[in-house]
């Protein structure tokens, strides 16, 4: 990240002064956790509750909180003042710091905080938006903590991975029950007879902001009813839409999975109503500079 | 780290100069695996096992391989002369590199290599080796890959906290099932009617470089038995003997879990026989010199 600003400890600096230590718990051990918050027009979107997302992963690690949520986002306005971004996301990931190697606490460490931007206008993604995407399955090996956004992300990597090897979106979990929970980065959902259906908020799925906000604002809008309840894949193949949703992603039309026809094979009605609801939700809490 | 000496990518240098990237995935995801070989006399114990152990881990989570069996005997002994080590173990990391922000696997990046040593004359372990130790059980939510040494350590480290807070030497991870697996760094064995029990070396559990020795010789030269199968709580709190094998500590007798004594509550008769086999065995392989 040549010349690039980042904010690490609460200081924006180069990133190339950012370097982390060799005995950093996060570079040994992935122990810490991390937040992805999107920014539009210069600004960042629902960063309160993402924000509180990342302080349910800092307790759910026993993380040190040395931060508070004011302070986080004094750190998001000054990361985007000094670094200009207009679109894209803010990471921020917090590990338990340095210390001598052993799977145990250390006794006196100071939590490692970094913050950095990922530019980018969205504008592939408008395009899978606008077409929907194909998903692979895999089987959801993950450990049973899939709430908590840790610095543990392997067996996403290696799925993601997979579904690229085989030319599609990302890759759709499956646990051993044949129950669906999420893909890599996303939420999923389908709709069957005008209801649309999603996994539990539980400890083996992300109950990320999009997912809320689809639950508590976008469908609730549309007088849609949201069902959290596990379902299979004959379950998904018999219904008539499904999409994905997510910090990253929004809202995109699923509309084949393992080389399967999802409805009619094309962006559905309700989907199509969820997303152009999304943009509106964006543009109002979102404006133009 | 204060002016120790590591080796990164190769060359040796001051810890201080070996700083990691912010960008590493191995900061970001936890992408890379590990190694870690005990020193002893300022030799390396069981150095090919381990390194084909690192080799397997490397192909498991498709690290490109840039360094050869011979390249990492040679890393070690420089290391070795470098520090001058006599007592510990020698650590090793390798990351998919630094790349930008994404789970994709990159295009073009390096994968990152770190050892560096961990000193120690092992006399708190002798103590526990002497003793033995208590264990509490803990649900096993792992991801089911455990086979492979991953920097996705988070779980071991969540489960070592609260086996300290019970003022336990370690966690014996437990399955959904009932079965027991191992602990978060070391395999677990039973001894009942003179038979040696442990977990199948399948997906759940380390294959670690000490329990084949204790399989293939050890168990051997007493001419006993090892069963590899499966087992509950209930066969263990019925067995004579406990007792846990791994790199880092050896060979160490469990005389109670969860409160609950093994056998009479003192360190059983094989177990000390195989700890003082394990020793013949180490004093042959590094002797002094």
């Amino acid at each position: 990240m040549p010349d690039k600003l980042v904010l690490i400890n609460g200081e924006i600096m180069k990133s190339e002064e950012a370097a982390v230590s060799l005995s950093d718990r996060g570079y040994q051990f992935g122990d810490g956790v991390f937040e992805t918050v999107p920014v539009y027009n210069g600004r960042c979107f629902a960063l309160i509750p993402h924000m509180e997302k990342l302080f349910n992963s800092v307790i759910a690690v026993k993380l040190p909180g040395i931060y508070t949520v004011e302070e986080f986002v004094a750190f998001h306005e000054e990361l985007i003042a000094a670094t200009g971004i207009i679109h894209g996301e803010i990471h921020t990931q917090i590990t338990r710091g340095a210390a001598p190697y052993s799977l145990d606490f250390p006794e006196m460490t100071v939590p490692q905080l970094s913050m950095f931007t990922i530019e980018g206008d969205r504008s592939k993604l408008r395009d899978y938006q606008e077409k929907g995407v194909n998903l692979i399955t895999e089987a959801d090996t993950r450990w049973q903590r899939c709430d908590i956004n840790t610095l543990n992300r392997l067996p996403a990597v290696l799925a993601r991975q997979r579904a690229r090897v085989s030319r599609a979106f990302d890759a759709l979990f499956i646990r051993d029950n044949g129950k669906i929970t999420e893909t890599t980065e996303s939420n999923f959902f389908v709709v069957k007879d005008e209801v649309i259906w999603t996994h539990p908020a539980n400890n083996l799925i992300q109950n990320s902001v999009t997912r809320r906000l689809v639950k508590e604002r976008l469908a609730v809008d549309l007088e849609l009813h949201v069902v959290e309840k596990t379902f299979d894949m004959d379950f998904v193949l018999k219904s008539e839409e499904a999409f994905l949703a997510g910090p990253r992603h929004e809202l995109v039309p699923v509309t084949k999975i393992d080389r399967k026809f999802i409805g009619d094979g094309l962006p559905g009605d309700i989907t199509r109503k969820l997303q152009s609801n999304f943009q509106q939700f964006l543009k109002h809490e979102c404006p133009q500079k």
